[in-house]
């Protein structure tokens, strides 16, 4: 495990609990010493004991040498920096890589499985990526979990699976890495809009109204570049939303509800010392969507809102300025059953059908 | 509007706020009087005021005298018996019937449309059903909402959605009314297994991927009696799910939370006075999964703590005796893309071409 903030840690005794040999590897000394002996992570993991099978070492040889499977948990912006480091450990084995991060490289706009793949000229076959509801503090306490791992062909996928699994955390596989990792990204603009219901003193009904129509436009977006969309109905999706909408210590969910209050987008900034990642992507995120004739209405909301010219008051699950034209829940365009929705259907199936079960993830550029 | 509980005077006032004329009908004279004269229902929606355009009466004919819409909202056990005396004031007109009531008729099994189909002996294609997220308090007071109304024939569900709809309440149309009517019953099932980890003390992760997983077992046990899968990921299926889950008023949530908490099914029965929807429903609906070979292991972990063989603190989003082997998060016997699929994904899309969009509700019985 590459890597020992609160969500490696977290994996890594997920592992460990499930019967596996886990190796810590920190870059801090002092803090893979206290993870080796005193089997504690206080500064990520509170309270929390670690398991007798968990090891750890500052040395990224130590930690990588022998390893079946190799977990990444490296802050975003900083994984491609970290993996030149890993590439020459991992170049002459063929255990998969798997990626615990979420999030895009702000520079390049790559998915994380994407940077991985660049920085280890590895087989991209090789690479799964882990997500799903994941407050880590919770899953260290044990609380039942399902979450999902996504490889383009199912054998790693597999394989991970087998290993990520135990009494109290429950893996389901896929092989749709695209939505799989679109889904860990999306979800934070939707918790903003969320955050600023909160901020309002809007109430449950608002919240399930924003939540379920800012899935649609979270899947609409991600089909649009690939992925299927039953992974963005899934844990990777809807899962990690309804989690990250829920918790209080989400710093999206802080943005948001600074805005709701009254602040400006210059005050939360400067309150919060760091942007959330949901700020940081609204408008890049907004940017392709018009390309590809995507409609987010929530997320051009929570951009008027960010730029001064909308009342958070006035945030709701539509544009107030549409039309009264009655539309259907799914298509932006008309209802379900027409010509298009049918030949579209036929398509996808047929897709399916030729990539032997690997599905869109096979077009990825 | 026949009935002025909570829900039926919210939903009068959202008419009226739209701009429809409204008469509420309600049994007793004193409540009619409050509402026509008063403005006000205080028994039920305490503190808020109606709008001038609403008028109400305790004589059913005034009420539906040249209604253009008659909308209902009885409770689910009544609905059958005060329809006898509907039935010939809405005989000689084509208005839409609107059902704004959830559940399943106990006695019969039937949802509320077939109960109003055979009752008032009319066209099935006059009878719409509205639903979604409805925390009635909420709503009236005027907290942005979204909500789905449904017909089999698209004509009435357009004509409906033009009128419920105001500034703070926004209708999406589909035609799938039996997917839009078991939303509104299968979620009560995973509301009790969110108020059992709620009573145990599992936090926003554990509930996230309960919500994630459950709203999987809904869809395939709708699916399995002609819904669309899409019905119940939107408001009615999804939308409806969240907010019964996060309301702490919601009778199911406490009945989980009693038993959650350690209280025995016959020590929550005892406490609530009245057994709440989903514990009532759980035996039956497994029942009908278990003739249509659709598992359903949350909601049979629920089964298990109301029979008291199981400890809450055991409740997650899978069942803890399954095997090992990796599952795909949609299917039950395997990865989607595999021959089956492909070969149900053509089906449904010619299915689909057939109905001319009225989709899976041309077969119902």
């Amino acid at each position: 495990m590459i890597g020992a903030g609160s969500w490696g840690t977290t994996f890594g005794k997920i592992l460990a609990d499930g019967g596996a040999n886990v190796t810590m590897w920190a870059r801090r000394p002092e803090l893979a010493n206290e993870i080796h002996e005193g089997k504690r992570n206080s500064e990520y993991l509170p309270g929390i004991n670690l398991p007798r099978e968990m090891s750890a070492t500052h040395h990224l040889s130590e930690a990588l040498d022998g390893a079946e499977q190799v977990y990444l948990s490296i802050p975003s912006q900083a994984v491609r920096q970290n993996l030149k480091a890993v590439r020459p450990l991992v170049a002459n084995t063929d255990a998969p890589i798997v990626s615990l991060m979420k999030g895009v490289e702000r520079r390049t706009g790559l998915r994380m499985s994407q940077v991985i793949e660049q920085e280890l000229h590895c087989d991209p076959l090789r690479i799964a990526v882990a997500s799903g509801p994941n407050l880590a503090l919770e899953i260290a306490r044990e609380q039942p979990t399902a979450a999902v791992i996504s490889s383009t062909s199912q054998e790693p996928a597999d394989a991970v699976a087998r290993r990520a699994r135990n009494r109290y955390f429950r893996t389901f596989v896929n092989t749709d890495v695209i939505g799989t990792e679109f889904g860990g990204v999306l979800k934070n603009l939707i918790a903003v809009a969320i955050g600023i219901v909160d901020g309002v003193g809007y109430g449950e009904n608002t919240k399930a109204s924003i939540i379920t129509r800012g899935l649609v436009e979270m899947t609409d977006f991600a089909v649009a570049f690939g992925a299927h969309p039953e992974t963005l109905q899934g844990l990777a999706g809807l899962g990690d939303l309804i989690a990250t909408c829920q918790s209080p210590l989400s710093r999206n969910n802080t943005a948001g509800r600074l805005l709701g209050q009254g602040y400006s987008f210059q005050d939360v900034v400067k309150q919060m010392q760091q942007t959330a990642e949901g700020l940081a992507s609204v408008t890049p995120i907004l940017q392709l969507a018009r390309e590809v004739g995507v409609e987010m209405p929530i997320v051009e909301q929570v951009k008027m809102v960010l730029d001064g010219t909308m009342n958070p008051r006035d945030i709701a699950p539509h544009l107030t300025t549409d039309d009264d034209t009655p539309q259907g829940e799914r298509t932006q365009n008309g209802q379900a059953g027409g010509g298009g929705a049918l030949w579209r259907s036929i398509q996808r199936a047929l897709d399916q059908f030729r990539d032997g079960g690997r599905g869109a993830s096979g077009n990825r550029s």
